[in-house]
């Protein structure tokens, strides 16, 4: 899977890209990250990128034929995804991570302190994507998140020790908590359930507590997995929830 | 303002401070970013700094001991916001990104490939936050989305140039689009409207804009401005986005 990432900071992106699954994911071969800078492209005398905006206002809006020019250098297949990074996109979330996951192409467009030329959007005919409800400085934040969560996504990018993790909103809940080694810490206890070595009974109370987390944390996400739940023992826990935190 | 950020992976908090908003925020003085990694206060002789969970299952839990241990290192005020990054959190958003930046010191736990043991956030009384409904490896690149859009509502960190601009959501709204020179390029034209020299007009224009574009894309911001709004020139204009729009 490549990715094509159009950035001001294309440093930005490169470290970045020498961490962590990334990193991995570009050793193995399974991924490709290209950083590409649009200010190579500019025919302006002084690589100029940015011009004041018609209709007046403070700040500078990035110009078509830069954008433009940049975008045409890139080779493009019929599974060519293009996303512009911008805070009036659709927020980015884990179904659309794993979608994201199954094409080949993806091409990342980030802006910089300003705003874009709303006719970068229409040539490009990108889909805009946000991360949240928070302004950023730019997209490449944003850009880094969505690789990395794409990146989990591709088969043979995590092994198997780290797959099982950060598994929330895999199936719409919360995770349960976790404890490890020792028992009692500065007089902090493990609850006795996980050192009793009765693995049905640890299964039960772990779905309990991802349904209480849930439930206490993420009202949305518990109400949204209560509408489409037919699991008998989900059914009877999830009950069990209400009745016990209503 | 002081951001300290407990990671495993201290180089990455580093490599992104020497960019951007929060290199310009360092440089002058108005914030400090400090990455300290609990890997160096584990007791164990192999540095280790997770074990395997209580209760089995794949994947790794981190320790307690050196996050207890790091996380007491750091000098603490009474303005002192903590805060945990975690899928189970409580959404970030630019209304907590404004309340963050009035704190003057604000600590960031940084988990990565693992989950924490829970008693973690019980002994650092970390408030849980998470940026989206996506999963990611660490808790790095969230907390730098933090620190970015922290800073930019601290007073003197963005120029004049720069403030005005990426401000959706400052008042529940998106943007409306912007364009630069030329008036065409490859076909595509600036809205006339925007060439008049009528403020006014213009003014009014952008208003709607704004209006369309959040109705289009993000009906939920739509229907929370709807509810609350009392300008006069709003109400027609919103009234006018329904009739046109729905």
């Amino acid at each position: 899977m490549k990715f094509d990432v159009l950035t001001l900071f294309p440093e930005m992106i490169n470290q970045a890209c020498s961490h962590s699954i990334i990193a991995r994911g570009i050793e193995s071969g399974l991924i490709c990250v290209n950083a590409i800078n649009p200010r190579d492209f500019t025919k302006d005398k002084h690589k100029k990128v940015d011009d004041t905006p018609y209709g007046g206002g403070a700040g500078m809006v990035l110009m078509c034929q830069p954008y433009f020019d940049c975008f045409d250098s890139i080779e493009k297949n019929s599974d060519t995804e293009v996303i512009i990074l911008s805070p009036q996109g659709k927020t980015f979330d884990q179904k659309m991570s794993t979608e994201l996951s199954k094409k080949s192409h993806v091409i990342l467009i980030c802006g910089h302190y300003e705003g874009f030329d709303e006719r970068i959007k229409i040539y490009t005919k990108a889909k805009e994507v946000s991360i949240g409800d928070f302004v950023l400085t730019g997209g490449e934040l944003p850009a880094m998140c969505i690789i990395d969560s794409v990146c989990r996504n591709i088969d043979g990018v995590l092994g198997k020790i780290d797959s099982a993790h950060f598994d929330s909103f895999s199936d719409g809940l919360l995770e349960h908590p976790q404890y490890t080694k020792p028992r009692v810490y500065n007089g902090l206890k493990v609850p006795e359930v996980l050192l009793n070595g009765n693995h049905q009974e640890i299964a039960l109370w772990r779905r309990k507590q991802q349904l209480i987390t849930t439930y206490l944390k993420r009202r949305d996400l518990f109400d949204k997995f209560a509408a489409i739940c037919n699991d008998k023992t989900d059914l009877k826990l999830l009950n069990e929830v209400i009745s016990e935190f209503k």
